[in-house]
């Protein structure tokens, strides 16, 4: 039986999503064509872009449905980009941003004219907040996780959102590891005003709600300005060309309807196993340090530091007890580098690389808890003789 | 009893594809996760571009999943024009290319510096070869459909490619209407030689041929250079980010294998019904005349010009009596303006409004066929009455 602690890489399939999928199905038709087929599926599509915006606290039209949160990231990062600055200009960037931000940017800076300005995290994970409006002023856009894929640790989505606005900054956050855990609010976020500057876009994920993989959302402010990233048919408003995934659509909107309903309990659930996860391992193997942010951190996220031992050893052992979890985003497709989010907290080279994250979902369970209290202290003693092996050969 | 006779613009989703979908979701990890399950995923991802790869004549390597076959051309023509043009350069463009081409490439033109060269069709809807060969001298890049998917006209790819290469132009081929219905060989029609010219790119989709929507592939040659569209964890070779639907992936293949197992016999049974629905529609409209190549066209597409009738009007009269089909293509987005296509055949805009496109798919019949003998003179004589009204009154 295996056990799978890996929630934040990717989560079940929701039956309500299977169910939405399948059914869609039952629709033959492009969203698109004018005849009373492809009617019926823009129905089926606009029900979905109403549910999704139900969820997300926007307007329907603000949805706009991509392939995923890299997707959506980067429309919003170069949409934003090019729609505002004409080859020069800076991006606001805090450090421990997710792959899809980070790489979007180095791009724009280092072909189309963009300069990063990077602000720093606190020990724990919090973006400094002062340093962020300092580095507002006359910037074409910013950017921010509104909680780590990583460590967990959640930001003041609205004082950032707030701040921008000041600096007439616009401000696209990457909610795709809030979605489901924390409240997502894309109206109460953005508060009043502003029109084109504040928070502006907003990127989201259907995979990581129990909806299907390729599927996501862009959430567009209807002031924001967007130059597309894939041209073509002036569907959504054209701000995303091609045919539209009323399937896709459909089961992404099943599953974060039903993850919001149940987020409030589900959140006090896995707020408790993962607390009882971390104790025990902090008492078990007394060296181990729990990092991010005590409190203010995604309910189904441990990410704890072993210093003694490298956190990709520790995963192999684990999975050979048939545990899944992760030593950092699975977004880096395999790449065994030390963790930019943990040296984002000022710990070392070493260090960022003795991490494991342990992401809790919908379907984990207390046995699941035991499983890894059980099978964890022979694993970190194993890894920390590996290591010690390896030292002594170096 | 609906009688769907818009494939072109998607087609009903084949078991196998759903029964691939279904069955990749008992498999629960990340293709990018490390952990056994990330692997187990993975494996399903990699059989899938196998297959896919296998269908298409190229190395597995080579297939780069995307949402579709808008954002493969996307990727195809901007990566090429980035990885290839620093801020000046010529595209030649063939008239009557796809919306994703032409949308593409005109935001190229009107922000990054690219000059298009037009490139004529013949009045049956061919590329004219000589023109496009003297239009590559020093081009950045080059793109033309494999096939119409307005008018149906297939084009002689392999010359295209070879002209290509001789003029050591990267080249894309939008191969989205011709997959399923015509032999699609990447190796075939790339031939030997060129490296990073001649055939590089090719955009396929997977809801043509009874796929699931927001699933395509970009072929990309292994010699191709290409910078990404979406940038992000490293994924597909870098080339394109974001967690892989192994789902989609795994669909897409189940379909486009059955697809091209049928595929020479589908073309004989499709052609015969298509030129039965054509000679019955002219026998009965004397005045009709089908428009692109009589011969050298896709065996599902029949696409008849009207010249008393608006093909609105016919559309919405056909849609009365439960026969779906199109004025063009869906992806305008239900915009009715002259098709494009229609006009790059040296038609006037009166008549690039009075067409419409029928296209056949696996699940036509004889029936079909009946029903809109039946149904069409009265449509017709309708549509021809109204316009005649609208003649008056203005």
């Amino acid at each position: 039986m295996r056990i799978y602690l890996d929630h934040a890489a990717t989560t079940p399939l929701r039956p309500e999503a299977r169910e939405a999928w399948l059914a869609a199905h039952d629709v033959l038709g492009n969203p698109s064509s004018i005849h009373a087929a492809g009617q019926e599926a823009r129905r089926l599509l606009e029900d979905a872009r109403e549910a999704v915006a139900a969820v997300l606290g926007c307007q329907p039209i603000e949805v706009v449905f991509t392939s995923g949160g890299t997707e959506a990231a980067n429309l919003a990062l170069k949409g934003l980009w090019w729609s505002r600055a004409a080859g020069a200009g800076v991006i606001v960037l805090p450090d421990g941003e997710h792959h899809a931000t980070l790489d979007a940017v180095a791009w724009l800076s280092s072909t189309q004219g963009a300069h990063v300005r990077a602000v720093p995290l606190d020990p724990l994970g919090r973006i400094d907040v002062d340093a962020f409006a300092s580095a507002l002023p006359g910037a074409a856009l910013a950017t921010a996780l509104a909680a780590s894929n990583e460590v967990g640790t959640i930001q003041d989505a609205a004082d950032l959102a707030a701040r921008a606005r000041d600096a007439g900054v616009p401000l696209h956050l990457d909610a795709v590891s809030a979605l489901g855990q924390i409240p997502v609010d894309f109206a109460a976020w953005r508060g009043t005003g502003g029109d084109s500057s504040g928070l502006v876009a907003m990127s989201v994920s259907a995979h990581k709600v129990g909806g299907p993989v390729g599927v996501g959302a862009a959430v567009v402010s209807r002031h924001g300005r967007l130059t597309p990233l894939v041209h073509g048919g002036g569907q959504q408003r054209a701000l995303r060309a091609g045919t539209q995934d009323v399937a896709g659509a459909a089961a992404f909107a099943a599953a974060v309807t039903a993850a919001e309903r149940e987020r409030s309990d589900e959140a006090v659930r896995l707020a408790a196993l993962r607390n009882r996860l971390v104790s025990g391992i902090l008492s078990s193997i007394p060296s181990a340090r729990l990092l991010g942010h005590p409190t203010e951190r995604l309910p189904g996220n441990a990410h704890v530091l072993f210093p003694d031992a490298a956190g990709e050893t520790l995963l192999f052992l684990l999975d050979m007890e048939q545990i899944a979890v992760s030593t950092g985003s699975a977004c880096q497709a395999g790449v065994a580098e030390p963790s930019h989010v943990v040296l984002a907290l000022g710990l070392d080279d070493r260090a960022a690389r003795s991490v494991l994250r342990f992401t809790l979902g919908r379907t984990s369970t207390d046995a699941d808890v035991d499983a890894v209290l059980t099978r964890l202290p022979d694993a970190y003693a194993r890894a920390v003789a590996s290591g010690a092996r390896s030292d002594r050969r170096s």
